[in-house]
């Protein structure tokens, strides 16, 4: 009855980046009679959730709610902006850039990619050449991924903006939030982004099943100029519905609606702010442990400088390869579950097994956080990997601090 | 403390068209924490879900599943068939047919539409006469709506199917079981249906967000030769993933999954032809009481042959134009709500106010539907509607019979 | 596929006479982790939720919570009051005012029981006779079951009070709401009611588990005089806590505690009047059919003047003996429980057959009653039970009045 | 925006020593609609749950559910066996050995204490003296509390039992496993304990609201002797109920009867001698880190010796007096709520805010653990207090291992 037992009969921990914990409030606002969604509480509901959503976001201009996931949201942000033919360029620090890329090939777009590799930020200076090099201004988007879900990097949007300013490339700034939505600041308006992508499984904290785009009226000139939109995908009416089923496009999500307005409760109250510094704070503790770890010449931060890290996700590697022994273990002795690591190798490549990923994002608090650092490190002891001492002390000192 | 107490405190009754009453089981299922995308429960439960998805569409052939509304899985298995420029015939009996019309429109695809109006079925001879005519077959799908939600016809699809083989018609039989799937009888493969499309928020008892596409290999060789799919909207890694998230483009719909195990796991432990029998007797039950009450000059069923009538839906007008009082009072006095009338008058004409429609798919048991007809009749006598006796008794004995 | 159907595929009504259906916004409240019970929200929920549990019992005196049902609630006031050797007179409608009772006899009390039989109410005289008999003043207590479950006989507990009064018998007049509370109407201090007992699995719409004891000064008094009360019955702590572990004698009934607030919420939000109008009529909606049932000679109330009948449960009977199929045909094929007949006829009887009872208290609307009153004449119908017809209609009149 | 931000918005951790996280199996099963209670499944269900209970009781003998807290069982345990005027014996080393003591008193027996202090375990010497010296057998029970939760002391019950035996004291050796019950072994039918006590909401994971007891034929022969023992108390009918009623002496408390078999299911699917296991190499890894941060000169376990520590429980205090500024800084600033200390001073002393207590009981994996061990660091070190460094890599190893 020593050694092998399990101690992972307790609360689960999923700290994978997305879907992320959701919080109670969430769960049983969800858990109601289907409403009618001809009149009634659920259509009172849509005008303050639409504001709440764009206070998150930073922005006075339009929110589109589709029902569907965060790729639905970069299909539909490209279907209201690039007609088939046109051409978007695309800064790529990570496996979602290309994602997002081949959704705009699929519907006929030309995709010019810059490709920072797998653990670097933009470099500005080669986005610089490329929109120089556009004299005709060929170029009618940039795919901006702030946070990039496989690599862990957050670039530097409003660099973006000046960049195109400077330049007086009119291209529209079309930034995907998902991995950062409520986790990282982020300033729509401030910063000058024209359409913003996201879903509500991470920061929002809310199951998977609902995506949001808004646009600003540069965006909205834009869409006004396609020869077609699909009618699902069409920000129009759902950005200005004139009856309710025109914010969904047809039935609404019901349940999600009422998760939103759980959760949109739970940030205003904390604050956005607050919630952006929450994140801010237990992600440095996160990377005080790591750092400490890495002392050990195992364990390594994708991302080398913090500037460039994300505060939601943090992608990390194992050279002993140890990288998925270390997710099983602590997924079956503590329960406790890691992310897998996304686009870092290609399959077969045995370093494959080297790589995984923790998810910071949403409600998350700082016992978790030592919860789910602890359990790392009992997972390095358990498969003898190398690592430096002190790596908890060090986190609940940023805790603490 | 008499008269105008209420008499609504206590379980409410949805019973309009969808969202559907959804099972205790169902939000039980959906209540939980975030599962794990990458390996785990969730991954190991889609080969079942689909097998049983198939099995209640009686389809050996490939489903497609979409986090998305109907309205969002009707787009897709038109853009996975119809390429920009090319025909489709829709024979229109309510509201759908036309809205469906509209979705191909969205994607490029040019409409021809023969409208039976509001409160016949299909007319196989005018269809005939289309497909005659169309010598040059043109005509590359039919957009069947199997029960059009609005009107609460339920058109003969199995017919359709015999008179495009007897034409020799190469178009596709595309279907809309939206309102119709696990409440009416529907055998895709049997009946030759190329392309079933349907959502869970009806018969399948599920919160809205999950929409269905089943496509047998007639309809895959038409996809084979499309131009151009939209990634998100692709059937084919969503019928045939390689890896989990194909099923879902992305992020899956991690708690609507639970939700549909739970809803498929009644359906079958019912047996779906148990399904389908008890609400061909709960809507017998339903048109007797209505009978009746018709004979007392007001009230009236829309679809005056019960062969064409729904199992799901019944819509109804009330000539006095009492129909929105009758929703009003029921809702304010018993928390009954009845479903409003869709597409029978142009808004602003005062016979709006006239048609309502009665929901009575999924979740439903004789008592519920005793319930709702008790509560209507109280409404008719307290609103002074003149109404035919006996009808609760009618109901009653078909219940018992 | 045609006459075994089941029809009970849908949302289950269980229509006995407690527990009774909770409301989704108790069960709702109840699904939570568990709240810290030394500070925090759960203590400082207390003086509100005592005070409301006051006003609906329409005493400005204290009120003890007990963990237990209502025989545990029954003891404690016994516990409180009634000293080993004293004597209570019982004026017994129906089983439980034998269980009360026994209760008394287990503490070493003695009774003095006059029996009204199964279907009459209180006869004052006999009762007054008793009372101007026992000049030593011996009996200590009247134990006055307000509603019996059983019969659904309601006594006249003001009535009673009056006797006393005139009398000037010192006796304690002691009151079980149990089958009442929040369904008839009831004024403890108004009517001179010195303990009240109930619980909470009725009319407050909470899973079963926690009992309730009002006591007044002169209960107070009498219990002070106790030469022993055992610690967990001792109402003294439990009504005026100095620390919160003493309003329960122990760990407090967290989640409970959660769904008696929301249930209160609901409760005060109607007001405790209009909850009472709303069980008046819908007792009336229910007599009306079972009335017009009884013109068929086989079905019987139990209870003939109304006036003595409660306005929470129902007792019938069916001369046949066919109560129990019909209970058996509603809930196997109507998804409808009725409930078992209690104390009417000793075990083996075949009589025993014959009775049944309807619950109605609580979460009820006009709909749900008509579901009721619809699935039990469906069940009349498929059984051959000669019943008068319109039923259905007269009960749907008085719910339309 | 930095400094004083919280770090609390996330899943919340209560680890107070009861009530204990409940897992989302327990809950789920309580939200659902009240059951029948007079036959189907919630009837069906009694023979398993009883027979779970005695298996994870460890004795073949019988069990009695009351509706009821562990006061309540306290309570019911001694009212079926020690009659008015009988002595019990009652060895002390904490909080809870008095509150059983004074419940004794409150049935009118004689208690005879000895006192061992709040941070010592039984002196066996001790008690064997006041054995031998009670040459008339006056002492008819030794209540014997196996983990006393306010000081954390795990008695040694077995010894007990060899005690008597050796002695040939006939009295019957009562067992309150409250806090111990799922967590530190125990073996009622082995170690000779004749009663057993505990409730549902600590090891069992289960809302609190039920408790039980576990009776042997020495223990029933006893209550055979009883003059007169309360209806409600009654274990004879509970342990062998001719009726379902007669289980709960009443009403059933239906809703925790779903989570009492959830609960039951979780742990005999982990198997009892696991979940032994489980806590106690958590509770090791909770004690390494306590010990290692002792070295710092304030913190200090109450109860040196290992051997006589609970599984589930550690008390301490903080020589500082901080004990209550860092309950409220874990649980204001993380979301970590820890126990206060309980009788370990009296009110108005200011060593009072001294003392906490970890409770680490039930649903509690190795995550977890790392989660409340770093929080309480983390704190420690917010407000100033001195503590030996590396209690968390300690505490790791021990996980690890």
């Amino acid at each position: 009855m020593t050694g092998n037992i399990s101690l992972a009969q307790g609360r689960e921990y999923l700290a994978i980046p997305g879907p992320s914990v959701i919080p109670d409030e969430v769960l049983r606002a969800m858990h109601r009679a289907a409403p009618n969604i001809y009149s009634g509480e659920l259509i009172d509901m849509m005008p303050g959730l639409t504001a709440d959503l764009r206070r998150m976001a930073r922005t006075e201009h339009e929110v589109a709610i589709y029902i569907a996931n965060g790729h639905g949201a970069w299909e539909a942000a490209l279907a209201n902006t690039i007609a088939p033919g046109e051409l978007v360029l695309v800064p790529a620090s990570g496996r979602f850039s290309h994602g997002w890329s081949e959704m705009a090939r699929g519907l006929g777009a030309e995709t010019q990619i810059i490709d920072f590799g797998k653990s670097s930020p933009w470099d500005m200076e080669r986005i610089a050449e490329a929109l120089r090099a556009d004299t005709a201004h060929r170029i009618k988007a940039v795919l901006a991924v702030h946070v990039d879900t496989s690599s862990s990097i957050r670039n530097d949007v409003p660099g973006l903006r000046r960049l195109l300013d400077e330049l007086g490339h009119p291209a529209l700034l079309m930034a995907d939030c998902i991995a950062s939505f409520g986790c990282d600041m982020f300033e729509m308006d401030a910063w000058g982004v024209d359409v913003l992508v996201t879903a509500c499984q991470k920061g929002l904290m809310v199951p998977p099943g609902v995506g949001f785009v808004c646009f600003n009226d540069r965006a909205a000139a834009k869409r006004a100029t396609m020869p077609r939109v699909s009618w699902y995908w069409d920000w129009v009416p759902r950005g200005n519905p004139d009856e309710f089923f025109q914010y969904f496009g047809g039935t609404a999500p019901t349940h999600h609606l009422y998760g939103l307005r759980a959760a949109l409760d739970l940030i205003h109250a904390e604050g956005i702010e607050h919630v952006w510094a929450r994140h801010a704070r237990l992600a440095r503790a996160i990377w005080a442990a790591c750092e400490i770890w890495a002392e050990g010449g195992d364990l390594a931060l994708n991302v080398a400088d913090p500037a460039y890290r994300s505060h939601a996700v943090t992608a990390l590697r194992l050279d002993s390869g140890k990288g998925t022994a270390l997710r099983q273990w602590t997924e079956q002795r503590l329960g406790l579950t890691l992310g897998i690591g996304l686009g870092m190798a290609a399959p077969g490549d045995p370093a494959r097994d080297s790589f995984f990923r923790l998810g910071h994002m949403g409600h998350l608090s700082g016992q978790m956080v030592m919860g789910l650092l602890g359990g790392i490190q009992a997972g390095l002891s358990a498969l003898d990997v190398p690592y430096g001492k002190g790596a908890l002390d060090a986190a609940a000192q940023v805790i603490a601090s």
